[in-house]
């Protein structure tokens, strides 16, 4: 047979993979689709070595060997500091195909070797999120016991539905449920829950169940038999409790947007005047969401003042510690006291991907009331719910998800608790918060930057503007705020030309352009710190 | 020090990890988290010695490589038709702790040699979906480039809200979403679409931009602002049509179940029947769910005529050949034509995690109306979706998602496209297509066994009943259907406890218990389709 053609690759000098070359005439390959149905695929394709071809164990264990040291170099990089965060390219760049980086689907398969340099392109472009410098979002870390936790996962490759389908996940669910619940500091005849694909979802779960506890009639007959109903958050609150809000048919504008103080908490006061403003508007209040740790500033809304308020006026308090990210918190020794007042919500957001430094994705929705979940969602579908199992049905715990399977987002958790303990946890969250003390002590220093919120960070989070030389003389005003609102945007570009740093930037109602920064890698050390402000200074100081 | 306790185990004797022991004392060791919070929780983790420690690089591919050994041995066995599917135990023996497996989570670190048998028993104790014989579920089989695909997935550990954040990961969603509506065969100015986590919430995707392109008011002002909306379904359509009517507040009431013929596919006359009746109640039809390819019988709905329906009538048709499972069919020159008429859907929803064999969980909705989709979601959140970025926003396609962050679920997928090509995809349907033939000519032939359906299957799905020789001489009546309702579970109880093969079960409205066989592993041959009516037998025998 004729070579096959050199592999393309983007990623430097293509890979030497001698053992998976196809030496073998293809002809002599016995092909264990064609027994049954005739087709010449396989003769052609690069899988005709590998499992479930008879014999290709040795191929397969070869090949996924290649996979894997192409990954644990990549995991190894990732905490090099002289490694770029990202290499980035315009997306019409990356679609012309960079060096021979072709995303295009073909009819007929690709060589093995060329799947693998495809999987070295792939993570040539990306970002990578493991980087000590990578402060971009409200998740950061490779962690190692959650990547073998991911790997595990996807091998048993299975679904969430049925006990009989994933008995020991499904355990697995119900002990990490049963953990959470005590740390939220539940009793013990209290809390139920699941775990869903995102912040997002969590906090519709809670959305769903707080208005069929009120309204159970809602599943049968929808929300044309239900009053006008209200529902209440603050102005610095994530943007999914609108989308829940649009999704459910609740309708954005029945989202009551409460006023925050200046550092990012809802004031209390500002929700009973909300409250009463719906009921005026013959309106009827049912759910309120109180946010811990907000995605800009990392503030907490008093929990223990908003929990009167929903004692007072019968309202489903939901906790979103999750879609933002005060989760982590709660197994801190030192900080958990941010959080106090949760133990009165009737439903919790808790993604452990944020601060705990989980692989995406895994998010949990806790609800306070056993049973509410199950019996606002279950439809029962007997190909999958049957009554008459030779074992206990009520693990099969499908039914309470809105999804029909549901992806296995435990283990990785469960295997990282094994191997660090709460105090593992507890003390990866006081690091980054220790970081963010340091940058905020950094910054009160600085003449050249200037602190968006003056008080001392609860969170991880650290808001600032970068003032240029060019701008440092001059009044407050709409020309300074017109220029000042420019500079982020240019030196997060610069940023992303160069891959030294990657930093959040945005603006807000009354405030333009600033850095957020964020900590929730564990590996980040006070040096990035320090590079992160003369990164910004010296590509940033002649705007 | 002490040596450390000797490792539990429950998959046989401990492994041998000699250089995964900590040797070295611990207090000679620096950590790196103790410089800024001053915890000790690192002396005494086995995560001391892993990145992003200092010097962890060699101790992180050891360990890695020990998970890497774990997980490929389990591949091999996958495939060896003289393992278990399942290693069945009940809750409660799971729970006490079998052989020490231990699902508690502790307060202090467990040893990374303790890590590496808990994995190793979280595999034995579960469900073996890629084995041959697991017939169990409309997923099976475990592609090794899917695999590697979900591995590279967890260590670029990002979302997909951004370009930012994903730009290969943005890039190869719409490769894939272009490919996906040309093999749907819209026009190249139609087609838009997401990645969703599973098929159910695809379908909801479907309902919630239906129920938006005709009444855009609901974002704001909710269902309250709406008529009373009706949609229609068939009674073996997927129950997740059921489900999105509840979360979205239409109410479950409003879903009309249409009927069907005795092969499962609904008629039109009963469709056009609904639609009239529920404008007698001065209902307002506006959707329509067509399925292709039903979780019980495989069955195809008759597109075309449903398509004249939905156009006469001015309703949304979609096509769910997803939480169902038709979508692999497409690919196959020799069945797409049983979905014939799906060019004429407004929105798709397909399910590579089913017949194409892709790591769950991979499920996209397509929508035939361009940017109905983002004007539907987005809510524009300044601290994601910023307008003055450097590079060209229109790639942020996040706010297109009601999810905030979302799994990267495309990458597995693109990598066995590239693998396979779309003439493997179609060999492995066909494949599958040609063991349920196989079957149903095994059934026709056999006097032990009765097909639920009597006509040749049109996907991979054949129902049938085990009759013990107790029954055979029984006429048809209540006594007969009463026991022959308890031979399915009962053999499925103890097939489970043989762990032999895995295999569904339902009854439905009029039918008692039928075993249901789906094939959507590439694996199983003949031999395991003649293996399986031979264990039934042999089990059911003396019922």
């Amino acid at each position: 047979p004729e070579a096959a053609a050199p592999a393309r690759s983007a990623a430097g000098s293509p890979p030497q993979f001698p053992g998976l070359r196809q030496e073998k005439s293809l002809d002599s390959v016995p092909c264990w689709l064609c027994k049954m149905c005739g087709c010449s695929y396989l003769r052609v394709s690069p899988q005709i070595d590998l499992l479930p071809t008879s014999g290709g164990e040795g191929m397969t264990r070869e090949f996924l060997q290649e996979i894997v040291n192409i990954l644990m170099n990549y995991i190894c990089k990732s905490y090099q500091r002289n490694s770029k965060v990202l290499d980035f390219h315009h997306p019409h760049q990356l679609k012309e195909g960079l060096e021979g980086f072709s995303l295009d689907l073909p009819e007929k398969p690709d060589t093995l070797e060329q799947i693998l340099v495809d999987c070295r392109d792939t993570l040539k472009y990306g970002v990578n999120t493991g980087h000590p410098r990578f402060f971009n979002q409200l998740f950061a870390g490779l962690d190692v016991m959650g990547v073998a936790g991911e790997w595990l996962t996807s091998i048993a490759n299975t679904n969430m539905f049925t006990y009989e389908m994933s008995p020991v996940f499904t355990l697995m669910e119900e002990v990490l449920l049963k953990k959470m619940h005590s740390i939220v500091r539940w009793s013990d005849d209290e809390g139920d829950g699941i775990f869903s694909p995102g912040g997002t979802m969590s906090n519709l779960y809670s959305m769903l169940v707080a208005r069929y506890y009120f309204y159970p009639e809602v599943k049968t007959r929808g929300m044309g038999a239900l009053p006008h109903l209200a529902l209440f958050t603050s102005e610095h609150s994530h943007y999914s409790v609108k989308k829940s809000a649009a999704v459910l048919g609740l309708g954005i504008d029945n989202v009551f947007i409460v006023k925050c103080d200046e550092r990012g908490k809802m004031i209390p006061e500002e929700l009973e005047a909300s409250i009463l403003a719906a009921e005026e508007k013959n309106m009827v209040p049912f759910y309120v969401n109180a946010t811990a740790g907000t995605t800009l500033y990392g503030a907490f809304d008093p929990l223990h003042a908003i929990a009167d308020i929903c004692q007072r006026h019968t309202l489903w308090m939901h906790v979103d510690v999750g879609a933002s990210w005060g989760g982590g918190l709660l197994l801190s020794d030192r900080h958990r006291m941010k959080l106090q007042g949760i133990e009165r919500a009737w439903s919790v957001t808790w993604n452990p991907h944020k601060m705990m430094g989980v692989p995406l994705q895994c998010s949990a929705i806790l609800i306070k009331k056993k049973g509410l979940l199950q019996k606002c969602n279950e439809l029962g579908a007997p190909y999958l719910f049957q009554k008459d199992k030779c074992y206990d049905v009520s693990y099969d715990t499908g039914d309470k998800s809105i999804q029909c399977g549901r992806h296995v987002d435990v283990f990785k958790l469960w295997l990282m608790w094994k191997a660090k303990g709460t105090e593992g946890f507890g003390a990866q969250v006081n690091k980054c918060l220790g970081n963010a003390k340091y940058l905020y002590d950094l910054l009160q220093r600085r003449k050249d930057f200037e602190l968006v919120v003056k008080n001392k960070p609860e969170h991880s989070n650290v808001c600032f503007w970068y003032i240029p030389p060019s701008l440092r003389g001059m009044p407050p005003g709409t020309d300074r705020d017109k220029r000042l609102h420019q500079v982020a945007p240019q030196i997060k570009g610069r940023l992303m030309e160069k891959g030294s740093v990657l930093i959040g930037y945005q603006p807000t109602r009354t405030k333009v352009n600033f850095f957020r920064c964020v900590f929730a890698n564990p590996a980040t050390q006070p040096e990035d710190i320090d590079f992160l402000l003369e990164e910004i200074a010296l590509l940033g100081h002649d705007l």
